[in-house]
């Protein structure tokens, strides 16, 4: 089967309070498009968190000495770094430019996702706003898959997705932040290969393969198309979380 | 404009030898696709490798001394973790079960690519082949590129992949070995973002982006669909190598 990832037109701009659920049904109208059982909503975090009205003014943070520490290594804002800290387990690495943390909800990234760039404050036009990452990612999916099904009995599901720098490779790529219905991991470890003589070990980060190819359709997200609609994806619906996706501490070679 | 990503079928088991272009062309025929300009034919890594005879049986190879070393660490057969230090530039982890290296051509991944399930020799069947990487996924790409154009005047874009497993995160994803025609990153820095006051600082993976979405829809290459057709890809096509996607050693946090 073939994979299409459609993107959505005429998401307007979002604000806090915004029910996300209508508005992508009402462009998903506009675009001539109606859902059907086992399609994925791919949404830009960004119009979540903002959706969720998860904008910090800068002039409100006060930062911490461990902050100030931080900023002066990486040379940032230590209003901005206290909010990184206060989203963080914590830190990975700090260099000039550069903080990789580990974000509250268990996944490694710079910044702990918080986005300075096109972010205009929920009241006006400000560079002191900054945007967090939404409370609970897989909440939020959770949250607009039930309503979609509530408003056309449509089993769905529901993805938020961020870009992420990676180690050893340039370029950011799109990757699941909050999952709903959407298998983060499909495990094919056991099952015999071609020839039925080994037994394969592989897990497929199939919501990540997912949020890629949804994040090249996106672009820059918010520059017009932070929702894509993806059908023919492969493999079965089910209940999952981004947890799946995490890597424990203890298996992981690269902290 | 929406993202297709066709798989293939038909492409049949491929050997030492085979032309994968003309195979390719014939399938997408059995397919009733036609090739347009700016379309991208995504390959798995395997063909390319089984049809340039990367096979290797490890009753041939002599382990060295160095082999034995991290042999004993991973509980690993000494000939194939000499086959994997002979394609690798240097070992950047190993433990019990894993040897993550830096392969050859530059990117980090386990085994150095090499691959032990699925591996039928060239003249049969046996346990002891295993099969390497292309010598240089690049080059292979171009030629198939440079074959279909002769052959269909068309100017797509090829891409060879594998699966890689990640710092961070649970399971694999498709990720670009070899690039021809495909923008390894697509470089948005300097250009304004949506409220013109900030200047944005990505860097996109594209071509990994394609990457993960093919791999997505061949799900375990060499289980069927090992080429797939992409449709919509959102930049355009340009000279390309994967040199562009390998970060390098000193802008890298985490070797």
């Amino acid at each position: 089967m073939s994979l299409q990832v459609l993107p959505i037109s005429g998401i307007p701009e979002i604000k806090t309070g915004d029910v996300l659920s209508e508005i992508i049904l009402k462009a998903l109208e506009e675009n001539n498009l109606s859902l059907q059982d086992e399609d994925i909503l791919v949404l830009a975090q960004k119009i979540v968190s903002k959706a969720e009205g998860r904008f910090v003014n800068l002039t409100t943070v006060t930062p911490s000495a461990k902050a100030y520490e931080y900023a002066e290594i990486t040379q940032k804002d230590p209003r901005f770094i206290e909010l990184v800290l206060r989203e963080s387990r914590s830190v990975l690495r700090c260099r000039l430019g550069t903080i990789i943390v580990e974000h509250r909800n268990g996944f490694v990234c710079a910044n702990a996702g918080i986005d300075h760039s096109n972010v205009r404050g929920p009241w006006g036009n400000s560079e002191d706003w900054v945007l967090l990452l939404p409370e609970d990612a897989d909440s939020s999916a959770r949250v607009i898959r039930d309503q979609v099904f509530q408003k056309t009995q449509k089993r769905i599901g529901v993805m938020i997705i961020d870009s992420h720098g990676r180690a050893w490779r340039m370029g950011t790529v799109g990757v699941a932040i909050g999952l709903a219905g959407v298998p983060g991991l499909v495990d094919l470890r056991g099952k015999p290969d071609l020839y039925g003589y080994r037994l394969r070990i592989t897990m497929i980060g199939a919501a990540d393969e997912l949020a890629a190819a949804a994040s090249l359709v996106m672009g820059q997200a918010d520059e017009g198309t932070p929702v894509v609609l993806v059908r023919g994806f492969p493999y079965p619906l089910r209940e999952s979380s981004i947890q799946e996706l995490i890597r424990p501490k203890e298996l992981d070679l690269f902290r």
